[in-house]
């Protein structure tokens, strides 16, 4: 029996066709790997770079069947899954760009000199690719953290080669995906094994244990998370692996701000937790609401919206049933209210959004727990203080949101103090999701928001999956282009001196 | 009772009146060092590198005090200690510079704009510091891996505070170089709590363990390495371990290169060997020579010194017990040769230089195994394929070194290619031993040289204490004045675009 696939709009499962890798098919896909990587990595930069931008090219020609084919499995509205196929092909063009600009490499060349401890060698370091890199399809982006996503394109563009899992929730947009970028590498001339695919959670085991992976990129459950973990501590040779796991990303409003606006905030509040269904690493989870009328306006505009929505289908049975199994937690959790029970809808795996209240002095562990799915606590609050003894009930996550008015410096101050050590994001007047593909952004946070001290999302992603190393005395045969004397077009820090790749002119 | 000391020279052991750190000595200690932590790292980057440098005169001004503590702890010749704390100093300044650089905060602006995915908000990125990093002396470094280290420059640089273990084989030296830290940072105006130190093997073990330390930097061996490991994995919330580990460093020697000048190399060879009495973690301890007769002089060479060479004494009991147990194991392993055979010295853990032989056919893990102390292996090889069928069997390693004739471009390429994969610092025509310290060094390597990857040496060592923060659409109160618009005097990336510092011009 081939691995199944479903509609989460109807809940019809039917065959794909496509088979569970086996082990032996696991080992033969990353020899491949390694034997692509052995050619790739020394191919130049404008080669890597071309292959970006034709990956792009590549899944841009092919959106329409990609978008269809994501909908039918994952339930997610056309233009959402169009912008992801747009925000990938963005980023592949981006890393495509950070290739051509070699910052990334961190060159530093230190020539031969005295120093107060004696005559010192010619030193000259650069970040090397690592090898085959594994990485695991999430659920609730069938394209932007799956197979043609940002771990994939980071890895790419450090000059590794890829093996993706494909998520068991999206399998024929995965297998589609792969063909895709497949052709377009091959067509650009990439060696076989460039990017490799596998299916199914024995094969995924499989492939966190395989001695040629050198790197793990995962996005999914603190659960899975530890799975996989488990697996690389058995490993001979430990690995890095980049875990994006769990987030209840607290959004915070003042009373400035909610005297100032409460409404437009109770809108994008609603818009943010229940975009996609809830079902985003950055839906702000637990939300901070001051216990002042304005508050409650903003509760009731809130509650108002959320009574008002269609259920939407969640990505899979999974999900729905985790997601109800936690809604009745929180529910039953301490003195948490009810405000919004969510809807049953009629087919397959829909549900509408559900909002539970709670006064900020009964805020425990049990209330912040992580749904998956629309559901949002509202936290009523008094003082600072009594914000401040509650927030230290959240578990650390990717972004943390601020709703304050300017003139607020006390309140932003101190919310800022409060806030920084737990998320990787600070957010201010705005919403966490949503995620900018840049170089300044940071998709990462403490634990048990991610386990790493890197990002997934923007340029700097680039930095999980390259290790440096250093040239002694080398003869300029033995150095790579980017570190021999003489202009090479990219940033480097020579002699301690940072210096920008010299613009030609004519 | 106290801990005690011991002189290595004469064996003889005394108390210290250093007491063992309580379990609630460890938690006064973190609990302090997480207090001046909230308190430092806000403060200006120009107050950090002042105490920086503040460190360095403090430890420059008790120069004699300190080498003769360490001397009679560690045995170490006064010159090897004099410059080990020339490179402290020099490295605390070094350090300091960085920190007025500003480049390591990795700061990226990318201001608000519109993308192919709709408008995307104002992201700012930089780096900040986690909080009280432990820093885990070794033994053979009393200074440079130890108390006044690199871990604890690099971890101070970032804006951490750091919590010191000492090293059982040098206490005093460890408490005195602690004080004089502690007085140079009180009077730059530092904090309580900004350096603390522990004392004791269970002390350090609870360290790991608690849950304000948010990092560790290790230098020493695997076994130890893999207990502190294990301890990390039974905290609650993970934390970055730093271990660096295990390295054999493979050297290899060209036909051309013997021939040109095999006397040379044997001299090189042979101080790098047996300098500190070869108890460094880059001492080249497998050396690939030609079996031809160039290769036979170099190995005569090398053995009349070996001959020659009087006994230096071992660091400690159990580095001299474990030399001596290794040291055996790699005699009787399969087919290996005995040329010297290390005289033991009269008094104390003296041992004089050991040299073994074996055919590169004969090569298995048994003869690759470290053996910390002046031991060399010496691998006879005939050719290309000889040699790197032998180097498959060497861990990987910090360093691997080629001495070649620059006009034998196969070899070089074909050992580059061969070397780079097990290695962090390629090392051409001289030694892997005396790690420079500056901004293009990586001391790192992969497993079992270290298991992370990232440099514990040079000036990207500080990347490993810190973690990325990003600031969406923030007030300009909110953020820091690194990441203001306007200019402050770092280089950043802003838009994509990196920009240098402006120079002040008058």
């Amino acid at each position: 029996m081939s691995i199944p696939t479903t509609d989460p709009r109807s809940g019809e499962t039917r065959e794909t066709g496509i088979e569970a890798t086996t082990d032996a098919g696991v080992a033969a896909i990353t020899t491949a790997a390694h034997a692509a990587f052995l050619d790739v990595r020394d191919r130049p930069r404008a080669w890597r770079s071309g292959l970006l931008r034709a990956l792009a090219d590549g899944l841009d020609a092919r959106r329409t069947e990609l978008v269809e084919t994501a909908q039918a499995e994952t339930g997610l509205a056309t233009p959402r899954l169009d912008t992801e196929v747009t925000r990938c092909v963005m980023q592949f063009r981006m890393f495509a760009d950070a290739i051509d600009d070699g910052g990334y490499l961190e060159v530093a060349i230190d020539h031969a000199a005295t120093t107060p401890v004696g005559p010192a060698p010619d030193i000259r370091r650069m970040l090397v690719p690592l090898g085959p890199v594994a990485v695991f399809g999430a659920s609730n982006f069938p394209f932007a953290f799956s197979v043609p996503g940002g771990d994939t394109a980071s890895a790419l563009a450090g000059g590794n080669t890829v093996i993706l899992k494909a998520h068991g929730s999206h399998p024929l947009t995965s297998k589609l995906s792969f063909e895709v970028l497949d052709a377009a590498a091959t067509a650009a001339g990439a060696p076989a094994g460039t990017l490799g695919i596998v299916y199914g959670q024995a094969a995924g085991a499989t492939l966190v244990a395989d001695p040629r992976v050198t790197a793990v990129g995962f996005t999914g459950s603190l659960s899975t998370g530890r799975i996989l973990l488990d697996i690389i501590e058995t490993r001979e040779r430990p690995i890095p692996f980049y875990g994006e796991l769990s987030s209840v990303n607290p959004l915070v409003i003042t009373a400035g701000a909610v005297a100032a606006r409460s409404a437009d905030i109770a809108e994008g509040l609603f818009t943010s937790v229940t975009g996609s269904a809830g079902q985003l690493c950055t839906k702000p989870g637990i939300a901070f609401v001051p216990a002042d009328a304005a508050g409650d306006a903003l509760v009731a505009e809130l509650v108002a919206r959320a009574e008002a929505a269609a259920p939407q289908p969640l990505l899979n049975r999974r999900i729905r049933d985790a997601f109800e199994e936690i809604s009745d937690r929180l529910r039953g959790a301490g003195k948490a209210r009810e405000l919004v029970a969510a809807v049953v809808g009629e087919e397959g795996f829909a549900l509408g959004p559900a909002v539970l209240e709670i006064d900020a002095a009964d805020v425990t562990a049990d209330v912040t727990e992580e749904a998956f799915g629309p559901l949002v606590v509202l936290v009523r609050y008094r003082t600072l203080d009594d914000l401040r003894s509650a927030l230290a009930a959240v578990p650390d996550s990717l972004t943390a949101t601020v709703h304050a008015e300017d003139d607020e410096t006390t309140e932003i101050a101190a919310l800022v103090e409060a806030l920084r050590d737990v998320s990787g994001r600070l957010v201010f007047n705005g919403y966490p999701t949503g995620v900018r593909v840049s170089w300044a952004q940071h998709h990462g946070g403490p634990w048990p928001a991610t386990n790493t001290l890197h990002t997934s999302v923007g340029m700097s992603a680039i930095r999980r999956f390259l290790r440096p190393l250093a040239w002694q005395n080398a003869p300029e045969q033995a150095l790579p282009a980017e570190l021999r004397d003489g202009e090479t077009g990219i940033p480097r820090r020579v002699d301690g001196v940072l210096q920008l790749a010299r613009t030609l002119t004519a």
